[in-house]
């Protein structure tokens, strides 16, 4: 598997010259495009790494999957799912017509950005400032990794060029998804999009989702079997922005990506994976890191399908 | 004259019943439906009045036209139309799919609300304060009224409820149509929608333009007549929310309504006409107040043509 | 007047060389672009003309305007404007868009193709050919010229080329805008657009517009002044395509302008202008047509407005 | 099993009160919606029935996951995924939006209609007879079964209520995603809409995607193991129409819905299960036939999340 992990990495290696850098947050423009690593962590509790797996990038919509478990956990699933709704779409991740379109008013799915944002304003908190918190705690309880904390850079520069956000915002508010200030809901959701990670982190989360739950380490279960399962079905429908559809086809492995140049797979029953790669492709995933998961799941034969 | 104003006041007034005030501008909502009024200022100095013609009423989306002239006369032609288009849409006065399908984005008129944040946003001023002052200046003079001033009520009530407003406007400076800060934008605009007037006011606005950008009263050129036919342009093309078509077609006269429940018409080189009734027809337009237009454009034959 | 026309002509026929022909339709793309006439025709019977006024080329989409007349006189305002609208659309006209998302469906307006078909489909007759034959008597009617045909070369390309109007109709006949042959009908609309006309004949058409449907030279009465004024509303706002609301502010006259090169345009109570040039801008218009007639305008001060 | 089938059919059964046979091809609406039947094929060889397992039904929709296997054994995935995409969406199965607005036009995926049109157009075959012939042999190939064919009033319903399709095929003619004769293309996709199954028919095509490529009693490989898992994945991403997402969370099998009432669905490496009742939900899908999947999925633990 180690063997496999590095031949892997140098073969997907090339393609990361193909890709750019995300520029529309101006703090993500500075990441090195020709960075590529890769963490495999599965349920003996082995963990295999290569490539640049130990650098720092932020999780961005990644974050999507994680908050999610947690607002399913602290509304239960109809709640949660009265906000957003559980299809996929063919629109882009920061499109709003659907928003006007769509009657009643509801974002997609979660992992669009509308839905993304509804979701984080369910979660608990008597201020903006606790219910971070608690994202970050939780965070920082499924990968096992206490010192998780946000990029301050990223999360100014996120706040300072985050008017789409604003827009979808408002607009949720005025068809009363949510109440509240707008700009405390955001400043949640900047800052989960900015806590840094690195591969080995995600491929954790990963690996306690592929667990159904549990942190395999400690056997302790964290959350229910049910909201693991539906975090991995949205990471298959809709996790890849609008490439979904053609990496389920050929990779077939639950995973969701960031423009920070992460992705973090699941496969269920067998482990986690967490590649980085900050150059990416023209659907915002990282072009290195599609071809590494597309090659480990033809070796390993992962694909759910 | 005089006569005939009264008898389609009468006429028109049984139509009142029909509608609503508008209530998703909360203050807007307890005006009294059965009001209805109308004022009928000619080149020749005369005025004539019927109904509740001095009720005071807050001018709403009329404002968009006078703001109009002003930010053309601060920017020219070429400038203000960089900014926001000219042509009609079918989509409805609030709506922000076209600003998403659109490439580039744009508003695509100036009687939509996306497209009269935008020219609020080009008028002059060092801030927020001197840019509503100017356009407030700018109102009196046309109207002949230096007493107008906004509802304190109605502005707060904009405010505190204009989440689909701050939507489009994020939308707009997320792609580049504007600069500066979105709360203070808007609050100009907020508070050019809240002046209050009668219908004589906009009556007098209404012959202003008429008489191609000169107040007859003292023979002064405000604007240039390019300026006014502009407007008065947008006023058939655009001025009836989702009905001007229609009304075009039924009255054939320029025209400006807003949610007040006021309508601002003028007959190029004749009459400037305002009618106030706040009960409104399903498209936001005064269900008496049309009525009145179209009766007085048979009986006086005022359409274009 | 004659001077004018000569030197206007002058003027414009430069910029036909920054305009193209249509190519969509094979036919038309055989035209030559440097062609340019024009033609005017006053209530008092002169008619002046200038350059490639006696060009023939096919009326287009100006037959949209004639045709709607016939559909009112056969139907009555009421039942036409129940199978499509009298709203001017921000759309492209061959958009498709709006009769899916408007509830109930329905075209915008009769000026877009959808709503231009739906309009044919409302021409009393037995079949096709007599349907057909009452539009083309109608058109020799009002132009004073029995001699009026379809270029059967131009019909064939229509006809060959017409899917995106086949899609459109299908959508109608879907929804119920209208019942029988759709082919049959498109029959009929291809065959309308196909008429041959030069810029004598749609010059004297606006004047019968001009003169609110009574032909000048005989004084007979052909349609009501409301069903004249309907057209002419229609072609202020959207009779120049997706460039409507900036001709009605450039040049202020009712016009229709068809794919062919040609634009008719009725100046209400004073004349009835016909254009021709197959240079055509990206909106569809006649770019040495547009000129023209916004020199005129600015000339004799023709804008409604 | 045999039990688990008879009592989860009894279970679900009263929901079929709750849900409405389709009407909108009036052929469908004779259904009685109290039917309802299940088949579960394993890779032993077993079959388990219950219910109305052996009723006839046409297989609809479901049919557009078999034409793709085809499809794509006769262009290869490439040449037939430029003509469709991969991607879900979040738009109705019979919308013609993206078509307009994507560009260039591609329906998205194989599972809306537009989609499984333009696979149809691909299939081999030097007329349309031929093309259906070799649609309708791997039917029967693939489910074992040599007396499948069509039902007629079914197929000459589908034609002549199509309108909807054929707005969809003209506008794809339009914009190049396919040649040739409309009227053909949509006549081979009637048809194999139109073809009448049973609960045990569909149960062994679902086999046969379960086992990769296979039939499983004769051991012969049809298909490459990259094509059946690329059907499963469309399965999951878009089988059941605007509830794909949902039923992935719910029951998380690969499965195709048809108005006709039937659901295939294909347990990976484990079964297949063919569920037929025509009482459908508001998106159109078997509302009995959902809640056995959903049951099964539970007590089986079939979900591949």
């Amino acid at each position: 598997m180690q063997k496999l992990a590095n031949d892997i990495l140098l073969k997907s290696k090339k393609l990361t010259e193909k890709g750019n850098v995300a520029e529309y947050i101006p703090a993500l423009g500075k990441a090195d495009p020709n960075k590529l690593g890769v963490c495999i962590a599965d349920m003996h509790g082995n963990i295999f790494t290569a490539g640049d797996y130990n650098n720092k990038f932020t999780i961005q919509s990644i974050s999507k999957t994680i908050t999610l478990m947690l607002a399913i956990m602290d509304n239960g699933v109809e709640n949660t799912f009265n906000k957003v709704g559980m299809e996929p779409t063919g629109d882009a991740f920061n499109s709003i017509i659907k928003l006007e379109i769509v009657s009643p008013s509801r974002p997609l799915n979660p992992m669009i950005n509308a839905g993304a944002i509804a979701v984080t304003s369910l979660i608990n908190g008597k201020d903006s400032k606790e219910r971070f918190q608690r994202i970050l705690d939780f965070f920082r309880l499924i990968s096992g990794n206490n010192k998780l904390d946000i990029n301050n850079e990223v999360y100014e520069s996120e706040k300072a060029t985050g008017d789409r956000n604003r827009s979808m915002a408002y607009f949720m508010r005025d068809v009363g998804i949510f109440e509240g200030d707008v700009e405390d809901i955001l400043d949640v959701y900047f800052k989960q999009c900015s806590i840094e990670v690195d591969c080995i982190d995600i491929a954790k989360i990963g690996l306690f989702l592929a667990n159904r739950g549990i942190i395999p380490q400690t056997g302790e279960r964290i959350t229910t079997e049910n909201v693991a399962r539906i975090v991995k079905t949205f990471m298959i429908t809709c996790g890849m922005y609008n490439a979904s559809g053609e990496f389920a086809i050929n990779v077939g492995v639950p995973a969701k990506s960031g423009v920070g140049g992460g992705i973090m797979a699941s496969v269920p029953h067998k482990m986690g994976i967490g590649v980085y790669g900050p150059a990416l492709d023209n659907k915002g995933n990282s072009i290195g890191g599609i071809e590494i998961l597309r090659q480990l799941s033809k070796q390993l034969n992962l694909s759910i399908f």
